[in-house]
Formats: structure tokens, sequence, C-alpha cells
């Protein structure tokens, strides 16, 4: 593998961790040089309205508008739809912010009109002045399911609604084997001219494993010059948020980086790893450092690292 | 014809105007004992979503949510959705107020799910506690149009983003011929328990001719045993609000109630005058009072007299 200085760098990313790793990306990289390719298997239909949470998480991470309390949606957000909705009886347990209802609205009447998400995702990136290439991992439906102890949940069900709390016992991603990929996804991972592939410490089994799951990605990957470097989603023996901890239980696997390295294999050339956690028997080339990121200098030095060690692979 | 007291009063309308008439109504008779027939010539598609401007005024109004300075949408309404819609290039000529589009958004959906205008109308009301019955013209879709100097404008583009400018020199209600009436509203126009129909002050060539042109709500119009009773629009020779004045000027109809009143023709059996206005020629039993409904009290009045006009009818 040759350092490719100047050349692109792609990410596979999922909701929130994902995105601060992208913008921290965005502070050291001209935003034009990053490729995020994002899930959208946590996307689905509700009340008429198409609603892609991971891209939007992303939109509003770049284009400064996301709440970064909250760790989701828009800052400033107000809720004068969902209180009308809920005086009408309407469905309730999925929020939707007014603001953030144009997005969904926009993509939906878009999508009637045989648009693909790709294009949509485009238009808006550029609507909001958002220099990284933002890339749905498919323009074809793909949904995750889980079966859990309650039945079978899609995402936001099991997600949103049920907070996580049923045990899970499989997940499986609806479509992904006859999802092709989004223009330029495959491309973009297969670009000699490019510098790294990064696999943001998003959820593996639910934010990472949809995009892994779409074949012509999985092959891409496997025939990829450029190294790929997983930033662990473990921090400490723990999830920084979100089921990924518990739901790694549930399935049996040890929560460390080590088992997610395991859980990625040959894919991957190297790993960031959280200096509070241990490397256990991984051989697999690495960095340990702080990746806790909670300000933008986090962001910045998570993404510094996982593009050294990705230079030091290729080198 | 007799009257009869307790009987149903029917009202056919359209929007602001007759919104208002139908609360003046819901002031002196229980609400229960009103049943208004909506315009739904002024629906359309917008962004996707399918929106009811005359039913929607006449359910904020009866259910106290209507912003009485604007004369359309809600009170204390918010506008985060349209700015961020406008930021994202989407279409700003139509205003959607953040708590407005949970109507449209729950309205499309249910529409999408084969649930009709008429079920999903009836199911707000009983949300907002509104008494009133509300029915629309019709649950086919039917298209206002009018051909103007500027070509062809379904009537939103007409109305709302061309604000009336266009000279008009014709309409049309597309649909209106194959239209069945929604259920419910043919038998409340024929019951013989009915005690009067009353046409709102609304736009005769806009809001009540798309009624009249359905042709089962036009023969049952005329065999109701009811006296059907018109509030003039015309208010001292000019309209009170929106676009009715110039119209007929453009089409070369006198502004005068005596023309609203030949206009309805033979449908008629009385009419409401406001006072300023001449009689003419006309030999239309009638009453000619301040028809001006800016209070509470006014729309009492109006109500109240065109209910006395049509017990002296029946009589």
């Amino acid at each position: 593998m040759n350092s490719v200085s100047g050349g692109k760098v792609v990410v596979l990313t999922g909701g929130v961790g994902g995105a601060k790793l992208v913008l921290g990306l965005a502070q050291i990289l001209p935003p034009e040089q990053i490729v995020a390719i994002v899930n959208t298997g946590d996307d689905f239909r509700h009340l008429g309205l198409w609603i892609s949470p991971d891209l939007d998480t992303l939109l509003y991470t770049l284009s400064g508008k996301a709440n970064a309390t909250q760790g989701w949606g828009r800052e400033g957000e107000t809720w004068q739809f969902m209180s009308a909705l809920r005086s009408l009886g309407g469905e309730g347990w999925f929020q939707l912010g007014d603001g953030d209802l144009a997005l969904h609205v926009l993509r939906t009447a878009a999508l009637a009109q045989g648009e693909t998400l790709s294009t949509i995702t485009q238009r808006f990136g550029a609507d909001w002045n958002v220099g990284v290439r933002m890339l749905p991992m498919s323009d074809d439906p793909v949904a995750t399911h889980l079966t859990t102890d309650e039945g079978d949940l899609p995402f936001q069900r099991y997600f949103v609604e049920r907070r996580c709390v049923p045990r899970v016992s499989s997940i499986r991603f609806e479509g992904a084997e006859r999802a092709r990929a989004a223009p330029g996804v495959a491309q973009a991972l297969r670009d000699t001219g490019t510098r790294a592939i990064l696999i943001a410490p998003s959820n593996p089994y639910l934010s990472v494993d949809p995009i892994l799951a779409i074949p012509e990605i999985r092959q891409a990957l496997r025939e990829a010059s450029a190294p790929i470097v997983a930033i662990s989603p473990i921090v400490g023996g723990k999830a920084v948020k979100g089921p990924t901890a518990k739901l790694m239980e549930e399935l049996g696997i040890e929560v460390s980086p080590a088992a997610v390295a395991a859980h990625y294999g040959e894919l991957l050339d190297g790993m960031i790893f959280d200096r509070r956690d241990p490397v256990g028997e991984s051989t697999l080339p690495r960095l340990s450092i702080d990746t806790l990121m909670v300000t933008l200098e986090d962001r910045v030095r998570v993404a510094s690292a996982a593009l050294q060690l990705a230079d030091r692979l290729a080198e």
C-alpha cells in the first residue's frame, strides 16, 4: 500500500459518533477530500414521510446545525408540529421537529418524483454549504430489523420507541443483498487515489454492518488499495452512547475493541483503540489514544490519529 | 315549506366568511344541529402533502384555534418549517405553519392508507371537540382552475402565489361532473327535518360554485324541502375580503347582491342583503341588515337574520 498524500479519505459512518469523526476530519483536510458513506438501514417511512436519520445527523453536524446537547436533531428546534400532531391522535413516539420536517417533506416529495436519495442528499449538502461529499450507502431501500424477546422489530421501533430495552438475538438487513451501492460509493473505495478508508466509531452491528452487507461495497472494500482503519466504538469497556455494549452482551460477544476488531475481521488493516482498553491478543496494527470525542479538539485528535495510522500502514 | 324548529341547519361554505357564519350559528344553535358542507375545490397537493384549506379554516375557527387577525391558519403559529424549507430551496409561495403541518401530514398519510376525506375530517373534528358536523362536499377530487390573462392557473397558484392579480375570463371545476357528494351531504340537504339551508357569504364563483357543480348536490338542492337562503358576500358594493368584486368585474357582472342572487337563480328562496346595498329589481324575499362580521356578536346577528328569514319562508 502506498500513502496517497492529498488523496481522498473515505469514512463508513452511522449516526452521531460517525458525524463527530467526519467533523474532526473536516478540520484537518479540505472538505472536498472527504467522502462519507452513510448507513441508510435506519431509514424508514413514518406518517408517510421518508426519514433518513443518519444522513440528517451528518448534514446537521457538518452544516453547524446539530443540537450538541441532545445528540440528534437541530439546534434551537421547536415542537409545534408534534404538539398539534398529538392533539390529533397522531403517533407521537418519533420526534419530528418543526425545522427538521423540511428535510423529510422535501426528501419524500423528491423521491416520489423519481429523484434518488443520492441526488437529494447532494442537493441538501450544497444548499447548506457542506463541502464533504455525503453518499448514502445505497439508493435502494435497506431496512435493519432486530429479532428480540418482543418479536421482530424494525430499527426505529427498537431504537426510539422501545429505547433499546428488548433483548436482541439477531439482526438482519432486509434488501441489502439486492441493493446496489449508490453511485460513487464503490469508486471512492476502490480508487487508487484514496488515502484511507476509515470505519467510524459507530455501532458495528447496527450502523456499519448494514453498509458492509451490500455485496458491491463488501467487494470494493476487499479490493481497496487504501488502508482500512476502524476507530473503536468501545471506550473503557463501555459504549460511549447507544446500545453497542448492551447489544454485544446480548449477542454473547465480549465488550472490547478487540472483539470489534475480530468482528470486522480481515477487512481491517488497523484500529484505533482507546487507551483505557486492553489490547488483548490482537496483533492488528493499532494506536492507543484517548478516543472520547467531547470537544472539537477531541474530534480532531481522533481523526488525526486514524489518518496517522492509515498513513503508517500505507508506507 | 314548513318551519322545522329544532331541525338541522345546513350551510354551504367556503373559507373565512363562511366559517364566521358557522361560528355565529354555533352560538345560537346546539352545534350538533349544524351541518357544514365545505368546498374542496381549493384542495391541492403541495410538496406531496394534501391540503384542504377551507376544511382547515372551518376546523380552526370552530375549535378556537384560528388566527383572527391574519384570516387563515392557526393562532400563535410558528414558521421554523418554512424557514428551513427555504434554506433548502423548497417552494416558499404557500405558507405552511409548523402546527398547521400536522393536519396536512396526518391527512396525507390517512388518504394514502385509503381513508376518505370525510372520515379524516370527522376524526379531526372529534379530536378538537368540534360539535358541528363538517362534511367535505365530496371525497372525490375536484380542482378549481381559472382561465386568466396569464394562462390556466390552478386555484392556489391564482389565489396565493399570484395574489388574484391575473384577470379571469372563466372558471372551471375539474372532476366536479364525475364527483359524488360525500356521505351525508345529499341526505342533509334533502332531509325533511332540515330547518334551513344557508349559502354562506363566501365567494360565489370560487367557493360556492364548486359545491353546486356536483350533480348530486345540485339535484338535492332542487329537491330540498327546507328554504334556501344566501347571505350576500357583497357589502356596500364591495367584497369584504378576497377577490369576489374584482372577479365579478372581470366576468362582466355587476358588483351587487342582486347580481349574486341572480347568479344563484332559482335555487334561492331568500337572501340577506347588506343594508348599504340597493335592492334593485330583485323580488326575492329578503332581509336587509348590517352583514359585516367583525365581532362575534356580528356573526350571531347575521346567523340569526338568516335563520329568521328561512323560518319566515317556511311558514
